[in-house]
């Protein structure tokens, strides 16, 4: 690994301001069964089979199971109360326990993945139990909806029972913060508000995690988004500024704002680096200070915040371009064929302005002088070299290939006026470009962008058609990955390995507080 | 379950007898493979491969594996130290752990396991570890010397080491009270000394457990034996008067001492009957207070010792032979056609001599009366309605069957004088009986048998046929199961499950000491 640039003061600040995690005991709601049905989300439907009264009644030998529904999306530490039935139990127990957060966790094989991020990140268990009656509390931290439990092993004299089986949710999000909506807002938007808040407490721990389930670490891609939503509810302003002196004090070789990091077994940041990720520490910072006027924090993290700008200006070519190549060097969606030299260039004029205006909040001359030409420069050169006049749409790389991301990008980063981005949006719709929108991280800033361009109801519409859909397909909180027309769309080779309560998905709450509170929606 | 009879206060004298745990810190020894060899034993063997100074070194990836050799057999609990390599661990780290007694635990797949007792009682893990560097020490017990560790799952970006792997060891057995053999012992005998004592070592915990590996708990038929090699040895005589006091402290409904009890989560005794069993615990008091002289622990449980005493008599028919039926209502030996009527009548007689013994030394003249009296009715029947003069045998069950075991008890009883029975011993060596021996639970008797009747010569060459063969085949503790012709012999339907180091088996150590020691042998 190359070397990094550590502040350790930075990282000790950062470690005090550790949050306290709220506790509650959630016991399961039913027993169900999952089973196949080709009309349903992603093959799989959940049937009530009994009430929970009947759980601890229920008696299990080997080879028999149970599945219980914890009624929504848990974060935490899982008990099992273990009766011997029939005799004492002259072995020990083994059981196969499977967590999902969906069904298909539940109704497929975990044997059978092949995807490529690691299978450890599918959750299950087999344990070994030597001592009956008793209580087992697993130490990981699972997240789930749903829990199978398989009897590997009792003996040929002994059956089980649970007579008690419950999570201890933890989350740092107290919910004491967070304001009802006041009357006037419709159902489905208190709905997907609701469901919205619940995705983001579910990802704060002692930092805000991109997803429980997996990477469980801090990105500042899922950060900057999850600040947005937190000020709007949670006012976990502390935890912001807990991970934003932790990306600030663990550097990568150059300087950079590495793209994720890791709290455990001490805190490091990640080799990764995004161009835009890196960039979004001076967003992520300017919002920051928007919601608390945190004046020292603002004062400590500025130089940082400066030097991103300085280090994403280097990439620019002799055009003023964001030089392409074929690396993940700069995120944007998960989408394959996206190119992303045009969003990378918006990202650098966005990020560019939220850098002017805090220069100008600190007085920084200087810093203010050479942001405002830069501004201009990669403005200009967008114009000239990547807008297409004739299309009217910008366009990104060698092949001059046209994207949604492209669009919406230059849209939040104002290259043109807001009347031009408007009609921008609007062709978007009318002549959709083939390059579309993957994620629900994008999705995200087309719903900014619209807002931002004075299209309020086709945001509504789309967040609609997009999160609203998720609802109707059964998310109680919010996924990482949704395509209403692929409902099965992993960019890791397998469904069941993506995150079915992300981060970057809250952002509904956001906007709905933000824009839609005290109007009839 | 049928109501027990519980005397708590002798239950809390016991408790008040849980001794103390000797912990040692142990490292494995080598790195290994373990390979088919039909002509090792139970066609496994193992293959030194590299210095465990190598461990440290190896890097392993999905898939990958290293078998570590602890150099004997180890009863603690395993602590990894286990590092990333290459990149930091980006998703959890999933291994499987397999623990083997003997090289057929780890060459053979447990998944493939068709015995009749448990297969929770193999000794396998999978477990995923979130955070590394890290250093895991897993909560259960086991029982082992070979050690696999499978990589299941790291990611694409990492593997891992192992800069540090050890066993913390526990027995209550004080090694510091086992004297060293005199000079003048041959070193076979040596070594076979050393292995019964550690064997008895690796069975000594909170109680004296029957195997370490399974079934982890206090038999009365194992204890007997135990305490004989631990008076000889440990000298650990509190924890024979806590099993005394287990024992006698929860009863059977009709007052019989149960065969076997459990001490987790609170002391119980299995619902488990065996007539000998029974017997035993006057045999076993008996030679406590040989060895101890503690008059209060014998005027406490004498009681519960005389009432074994009078229902073991009331099996007697109207001849004054023990009732016979086909249940498993008395031990003697794993052995599917040994009748047990005989043993039993045997058995019975061996403890009513014990207990006439013990009611002399008490003072206790009507039990004394009844025993005397019992004795002689029991002796005569056998030899009346048992003993076929023509084959010079005693005979057992509606078959009349003639078995090792039979004789083996019948001597023990002393039925017949001292003469007799050396040369009933002899006779079953020149015409030996069709149903032979099975385990090394009769052989100590056939040992104890030869050494009482002045067989000493064949006493040891028995030894050395018997347990030096398990030496020679491998063993670093006495094993439940031993059949020189039949090496995969299991009465569980697998060799997998059997104990490796079993309590019953520990007693050429009180051979040796007792009868071979001061002379040269």
């Amino acid at each position: 690994m190359k070397t990094k640039q550590t502040n350790q003061p930075f990282v000790d600040l950062a470690e005090t301001l550790i949050p306290h995690l709220y506790e509650e005991k959630v016991f399961p709601t039913s027993l169900i069964d999952i089973v196949k049905d080709t009309d349903a989300f992603q093959g799989w439907r959940t049937v009530r089979t009994d009430s929970i009264d009947e759980l601890a009644n229920r008696v299990l030998s080997k080879g028999d199971s149970v599945t219980l529904d914890f009624g929504v999306h848990q974060v935490g530490y899982l008990t099992l109360s273990i009766n011997n039935v029939h005799s004492n139990a002259d072995a020990p127990l083994r059981l196969k326990l499977i967590f999902g957060e969906m069904p298909c966790e539940i109704g497929e094989d975990f044997d059978d993945y092949e995807g490529w991020l690691s299978r450890s990140w599918l959750q299950d268990e087999t344990i070994n139990i030597d001592v009956l009656p008793g209580t087992v509390t697993l130490p990981r931290r699972y997240t789930f909806r749903y829990l199978k439990i398989i009897v590997l092993a009792t003996s040929q004299r002994y059956s089980v029972s649970f007579p008690e089986i419950y999570c201890k949710t933890v989350t740092s999000g107290d919910v004491s913060q967070v304001k009802p909506l006041p009357d006037g807002i419709s159902n489905e938007l208190k709905v997907m508000d609701r469901i919205g808040i619940k995705t983001l407490q579910d990802c704060m721990h002692t930092v805000f995690e991109d997803g429980p389930k997996r990477d469980r670490r801090l990105w500042i891609g899922d950060l900057r988004l999850q600040a947005l939503v937190n000020y709007e509810t949670f006012n976990s302003n502390d935890l912001v500024k807990r991970c934003l002196y932790l990306f600030g004090g663990m550097l990568l070789e150059d300087g950079q704002v590495g793209a994720c990091l890791y709290e455990k077994p001490a805190p490091f940041v990640d080799d990764i680096y995004l161009y835009d990720y890196s960039l979004f520490f001076v967003a992520t910072l300017y919002d920051y200070y928007e919601a608390t006027k945190d004046r020292i924090t603002l004062n400590e993290l500025w130089p940082i915040a400066v030097e991103q700008l300085r280090i994403g200006l280097k990439r620019l070519d002799e055009r003023g371009i964001v030089t392409d190549d074929d690396t993940w060097y700069c995120f944007l969606d998960w989408h394959d064929e996206l190119n992303k030299q045009a969003g990378a260039q918006a990202v650098l004029i966005y990020c560019l302005k939220r850098g002017l205006a805090l220069a100008e909040k600190l007085g920084e001359g200087e810093a203010h002088a050479f942001i405002s030409s830069a501004i201009q420069q990669a403005t200009d050169a967008a114009m000239t070299f990547l807008w297409d006049q004739d299309q009217g749409y910008f366009t990104s790389g060698p092949s001059s290939q046209i994207s949604w991301a492209s669009q919406i990008w230059m849209v939040l980063a104002e290259v043109m006026d807001a009347e031009q981005n408007g009609m921008l949006l609007d062709r978007l719709f009318d002549r959709p470009p083939a390059i579309a929108m993957s994620t629900p991280y994008l999705y995200h800033h087309l719903i900014e962008a619209l807002l931002l361009s004075g299209r309020k109801e086709k945001a509504l519409s789309e967040m609609r058609a997009y999160w609203g859909e998720m609802i109707k397909d059964g998310a109680d909180t919010f996924w990482e990955l949704y395509n209403p027309s692929d409902k099965k769309l992993s960019p890791y080779g397998s469904n069941l390995i993506n995150s079915y309560c992300h981060a970057w998905s809250c952002t509904p709450t956001y906007f709905i507080r933000k824009y839609f509170v005290n109007e009839n929606s």
